[in-house]
């Protein structure tokens, strides 16, 4: 199980607002089984098994030129801890123990 | 207004866990006014001023060696929109709208 | 044709120096063909097709556990443009004539 | 002595190409006494105090916007290392010996 950040930002759409580039992205893992996501306003986290993330982001990027952009910078942050299970929930659990919350 | 995610790594610690750094790192900003930040799996997102952004992040970035570590890679991401107001929340709320959320 | 640029930290090693677990990354793209890489001291940065690097990037993720880590943090960034070629040389080469250089 | 990444992109230009920006923003670093930088396919790197650096970033990420953008993401990367000297060339030319080239 790993944990990956994707953040995706198209570029010469002429417009600032990126939001309905992100959402066609985000549609890639509604509905996937046994996938955790997160959306935040720096990138969408997501929790699985590491091939299957990557390939879900590949598809993610994908959809921005389907949505008619021409050039988009994606970027793929990956968390990848194999001495111990480590998820979305856990690692915020354990900033928050140790900061007393 | 801006929204920076800011991500500590500190090098060399001999341990896998980082989260006592990240915790750390996060103390800086509890008791700062006027600053929204949220936590993540991939890092804290804060959302103010982007001088006072910076410079939090810079203190931020300064605990690791304060407690220990020797080498620390710090990744700052700022997204400054300024056609209009942008914050966290209202990032997020438009991407769900889109979403139909 | 797309570029991306794979940067790999590995935690826990207890050493601050990395290039021993970069060099067995990088090693992955030596004798790679039509695969152009450039390394930077802030992460590598290769030239092809798409889906190719990112399975190469994959594959340099993977040596660092190869070489004993038990976390590592890769973070893959990709710049795809469709409108017309661009590659690492010329990126540079168009920055590098605004400049006047 | 610290390494910084500055990477910058301005949204809603209208434009696929941003090398015009990045022009601008590397123009900042042309002149600085003591600031050694090297232009990438992916990225501006610069060397040297890491307070100094994080103020010529700021400056470079202000730019975008005097050039007319209304809205940038820039990422700052650190690598500050503080056990022994590292810069731009002994980070490279220590992957280089480890490859054995």
């Amino acid at each position: 199980m790993a944990i990956i950040k994707v953040s995706i930002i198209p570029l010469g759409t002429g417009a600032t607002s990126v939001s309905q580039y992100v959402a066609r992205a985000v549609e890639i893992l509604e509905g996937e089984q046994d996938i955790k996501y997160e959306l935040t306003a720096m990138g969408t986290i997501v929790e699985g098994d590491l091939d299957r993330l990557l390939a879900l982001a590949r598809k993610m990027h994908e959809t921005v030129f389907d949505a008619g952009a021409m050039r988009a910078v994606t970027t793929i942050e990956i968390d990848d801890r194999r001495d111990k299970p480590s998820g979305i929930s856990s690692k915020i659990e354990s900033v928050k123990k140790k900061l007393g919350h």
